[in-house]
C-alpha cells in the first residue's frame, strides 16, 4: 500500500516488509475538500500528516488580520502545525487545503510507541526534521540575501510545478513579497524564456 | 569527563558509561580566544560544536556589507553553520567567538560512524534538531507577529544573562530592530522594574 510513501522512507532507511507494514497500521487516511481546514489556530494537535494527493498550505493570521504563509505541501511532502504537533500545545497555524486532498495522518504518541518497537525511524525522521530545519534556515537566509527572484525560482525548485496550483497572492505571501512584484518577476522570466526559445 | 555534556545528554536519552566514553572519545577540545573565528564564510565545514564555556555567535555578513546574527551559542548549546555541516558544503556564515570559548568539535563523518555503534543517539539528535528547527519556527513567526519587546522578552528567556555577555548591537541584529529600539525597550523595561520594586 501506498509505494509512494515506501519509496519516500526507503531513500533513508532500508524497510522490511514487517516494519513497513507496522508503520502504515499506525496511519489513517483521511479526504478533506478544497478550502477545508485540517488545523485551526487553537486547535490542540496531535497528528502530522503525510500528503497522498492534493495541495495544502500553513498560514498564520496575525491579530491585525494579515496572513503569513510558512509552508505548502504537495504529494510526497508532510505538513502539520510542527510546533503544537511536537510540544502537545494548541496551534498558532491554520493548515488549509488548497485542492480535494488526500493525507495519512500520524499521531504523535502513537509514534512515540512505534519509536521503541521499529528505532530505525528514529533515524527516519531525525534526517526529515533535520532537512526542515535546513530548509527554514535557508528560507530566513534569503529573505536577508536574496532577492525576490531568486527566492522564486528557488520555491519552484523546491516545490516542482506548484506555482501552477496556488494563487499568486499566497505564493508572494510564502516569499515575503507583494503580489504585484511576483506579477513583474514572472514577466520577467517569461519574457527572458521567450527570447531563448 | 565534561559532566555538563552527559547531564545535557542524558535529558533525552538514558547512557551507560561506556556509551557516553565512546561518545566522548570521538570529540576534540578546542580552544578560542575572544573575536577569533571558528568557522568563515567559504570554509569547508565539517564539525559542529557543544559549549563547555564562553560566547560564540554565527551571522551571516551580505555583499552589501549588512550583518544578520543567526544564533548565540552560550555553555550547553552546540553551533555551526548547519546548512554547511549536513550538507557537506562551504559555510554561508561566520561563527565567531563573543568571549574567550572552549568547545568540543564533532566531525560529522565520525558521528555517523558512531550512529551505527550507538543508534540511539539518532534519537538524541533528533529531538535536539527537531528543538532547533521549532525554535526557528518560533522566531521566523515572531518576526511576523510580535513586538520587538517580547521578542526581546523571549530572548532573554530563551539565553538566560546572555544579555550582559553580548554587545547591544548584535543583539539588535539578531532580534531584527534597530539597536535605538533595543536600547529604548531596555530602558521601558527597567523604568517597569523600577516602579514595582
Amino acid at each position: 500500500m501506498y509505494p509512494a510513501l515506501r519509496r519516500h522512507i526507503e531513500t533513508i532507511i532500508p524497510l522490511t516488509d514487517a516494519e513497513y507494514d507496522e508503520f502504515i497500521s499506525i496511519l489513517s487516511v483521511e479526504k478533506f475538500r478544497k478550502d477545508e481546514f485540517i488545523i485551526r489556530q487553537g486547535d490542540v494537535v496531535i497528528k502530522e500528516y503525510y500528503v497522498l494527493e492534493g495541495c495544502i498550505q500553513a498560514y498564520h493570521s496575525a491579530e491585525s488580520g494579515a496572513r503569513s504563509v510558512l509552508q505548502f505541501a504537495i504529494e510526497d511532502w508532510w505538513i502539520s502545525d510542527f510546533t503544537a504537533f511536537y510540544n502537545e500545545t494548541t496551534a498558532s497555524l491554520n493548515v488549509k487545503c488548497i485542492e480535494d486532498s488526500v493525507v495519512l495522518g500520524l499521531q504523535k504518541q502513537h509514534l512515540e510507541e512505534f519509536y521503541k518497537r521499529v528505532p530505525k525511524f528514529e533515524r527516519f525522521f531525525r534526517i526529515k526534521v533535520t532537512r526542515a530545519f535546513l530548509s527554514l534556515k535557508n528560507r530566513v537566509l534569503s529573505g536577508i540575501d536574496k532577492s525576490g527572484k531568486e527566492r522564486y525560482l528557488h520555491f519552484c525548485n523546491t516545490y516542482p510545478n506548484i506555482e501552477k496550483r496556488v494563487p499568486n497572492y499566497q505564493i508572494a505571501s510564502y516569499l515575503g513579497i507583494q503580489p504585484q512584484s511576483l506579477s513583474r518577476i514572472r514577466k520577467a522570466l517569461q519574457a527572458q524564456a521567450d527570447s531563448v526559445s
